[in-house]
């Protein structure tokens, strides 16, 4: 393999390169390779987990530290068996050729130690990535996720979803709120869309991606992966190449949930990555809300086993999203206009005196007081305040309802 | 008015009349007539709320304590005011004449002291009806309601509420549930047509009306309630001849919460009478459960609010309503049989490998170590697992997966 240490002569420093080099070398939050770098950083981590030395007999028992604070048995510290695993890869690793494909697909590659590093990562803790592909303006890689939401769902959508996704997401980026997703067909596509159409903020949208940097996976989504390049960022975890797998699709909806305030959930089969992006976003703490659909719809069954479990908040529409997202107090859910009634305001007897009133042909007071169920002065009384409501009519024979 | 007394020449005993008598003279849960009821007892709290004889020195401290222990206030307490509101229909009172209307109409009058009045209403405290005029098999009046389900909804429905209310009051009634609902067009017609035409119960099916026993409203209804007394129970708490008004409607619903284990609102507009139902049977410490819709119809807005605010659960299928209504543990809902996927029961590394398959060109076991990220190991057992079940294959040039 090419040194993970020397490569100064391609201006990346030594770190840099040891983090390109573990994210081409293990797959997202392999939890052995996550205990090394926690413990001993990622240049001594790479020179290790390539085997290019043993680990060291004083870097051993902090490594077994390290496991065993973050509660891992001695499977995941099993470090024979997973210098196994990566010995494969090791041989052919080359992280400056990895950050030069990348720099040629006007990729960047961020690390937690940049200054810029979504804070909101940390939740992740051990599962942090082990950096950050980007595509798009460097300079937003700092965007607030506490005023991020994700909008996620599945791929094969019905046109209801997509209708939601389309219209929550367009008006939370019109609103300012950035809307993160995962580039895929269906409702990301929808969210993604929408998002640049209306975006106020910057970036309006921000696609992690499951599939390598210089990818613009799915093949019919590269127009508007490059609309959202332009305008907004691509980020993955995985190196320069990599596949799209199952594997790496769900280890990449815990970046979508913890880059954000908030994740919705607009469609999903009972079945479901979104389910998945749903439960990193609960592990997180961080909220999540599901749309409701018809029962008869495959399409919202899982949007409606996330309510029912109690990961998921009912929401179906701005409003309810962003009382789910915005820290608490900020903004509850404004009282829905409700259809005004006639009867609001009355009191419980004039509203039964309203009931008693025919409507055509005119009813004396002793008569309504009888079918009403009401005192003669609280009938005398009560049809003067209808009256004035233009709700009751005196006519020479008595009183009628005012249409 | 005619004595609430005499009458035994009309065969009815005295308790039985003046009941009948208070069910026409106070509007339900009309709260002094309810407290002098609890207080002192049927035949006297008649002769006092007609005002045929003043409350006696010795009872008017047992009706006042009655109202402090309900936790009322004067207003509520408030005997002459009550009066006043009584007197008009006192004036025309005349138990015997209504009970003969009702007999006309094939009707009888059941009181809490019958044997077979239905012992979930106690559950109603204060608020049990006075009584209940019914139609049908008097012998039906004794149904459980631990084994009845209210299924209720808008009457302006969609034909998506229809349909889902066609299923789950159709599948309930299969099952042996009694459906009780309130005979008005929309969900409840659904409800009550499902029940009638698949019901193995008796009885199948309960309306509660919220007019008088010898009228069947709304007339586009006659032929649905007809058949309904036919095999099952019409109810009221109202006189014969009340017309349904919009206070009787609410109050009604309290009935049909109460004689039910539970309350699902299948369609319900932001502001419904299905909500005020829901809010009983939430009163009253029944489950009630909400069918989600779509966010853009206003026949689901009041159903996605009583799964927002906590007072429904979302149910999608007659297995979430069973689970809801059955007493806990009876049965749970079963595991929705997700669809199968070829992943399942793989170990993580195999899922891995699988992903790593091509599915054409075939690949050599050290190129699927780098491209999967597992040990030489991992990938030969791995491939020999595979194999087995016949999602990979050997050929000369390497492995790929098999469709």
């Amino acid at each position: 393999m090419h040194s993970a240490q020397p490569a100064l002569c391609s201006g990346h420093d030594p770190l840099r390169l040891a983090r390109a080099g573990m994210s081409r070398l293990v797959e997202p939050t392999d939890p052995t390779a996550m205990l090394l770098l926690a413990a001993l950083g990622p240049v001594a981590a790479l020179e290790i987990a390539t085997g290019s030395r043993p680990i060291g007999a004083g870097e051993h028992p902090v490594f077994v530290c390290a496991a065993a604070e973050a509660g891992y048995g001695p499977r995941q510290a099993d470090l024979r068996r997973a210098l196994a695993r990566w010995a494969p890869r090791a041989e052919q690793l080359d992280p400056s050729a990895d950050l030069a494909v990348a720099a040629r697909a006007g990729a960047w590659f961020a690390v937690p130690e940049d200054p810029d590093w979504p804070a909101a990562l940390a939740d992740l803790g051990l599962f942090q990535p082990v950096g950050l592909w980007g595509r798009g303006d460097r300079r937003l890689l700092g965007f607030r996720a506490a005023r991020a939401v994700a909008v996620v769902g599945s791929r094969d959508c019905s046109s209801y979803g997509r209708q939601v996704a389309l219209d929550l997401a367009g008006a939370l980026a019109a609103r300012g709120w950035t809307v993160v997703s995962g580039g895929a067909y269906g409702i990301d596509q929808a969210a993604h869309s929408a998002a640049l159409a209306t975006g106020t903020a910057h970036p309006a949208t921000v696609s992690v991606m499951a599939c390598g940097i210089d990818r613009l996976y799915p093949p019919g989504n590269h127009k508007l992966l490059r609309d959202v390049e332009a305008t907004g960022l691509l980020l993955a975890e995985v190196a320069p190449g990599c596949t799209p797998s199952r594997y790496r699709f769900l280890q990449r909806n815990r970046l979508i949930a913890a880059l954000s305030a908030g994740t919705v959930v607009v469609e999903a089969r009972w079945r479901s990555g979104a389910q998945n992006t749903a439960h990193h976003a609960d592990g997180l703490s961080r909220p999540v809300g599901a749309v409701p659909g018809s029962v008869h719809a495959g399409t919202s069954a899982g949007c409606h086993r996330l309510v029912r479990e109690g990961t998921a908040v009912l929401v179906t529409d701005l409003d309810e999203v962003l009382e789910l997202v915005q820290p608490l107090g900020a903004a509850p859910a404004p009282d829905r206009p409700a259809p005004r009634s006639v009867v609001d305001g009355l009191s419980d007897p004039d509203r039964v005196l309203l009931d008693a009133l025919p409507l055509t042909v005119p009813s004396r007071p002793d008569h309504l007081s009888r079918v009403a169920g009401l005192s003669a002065r609280e009938v005398l009384g009560g049809l003067h305040r209808l009256e004035a409501r233009g709700l009751a009519q005196a006519t020479g024979e008595g009183w009628r309802r005012r249409r």
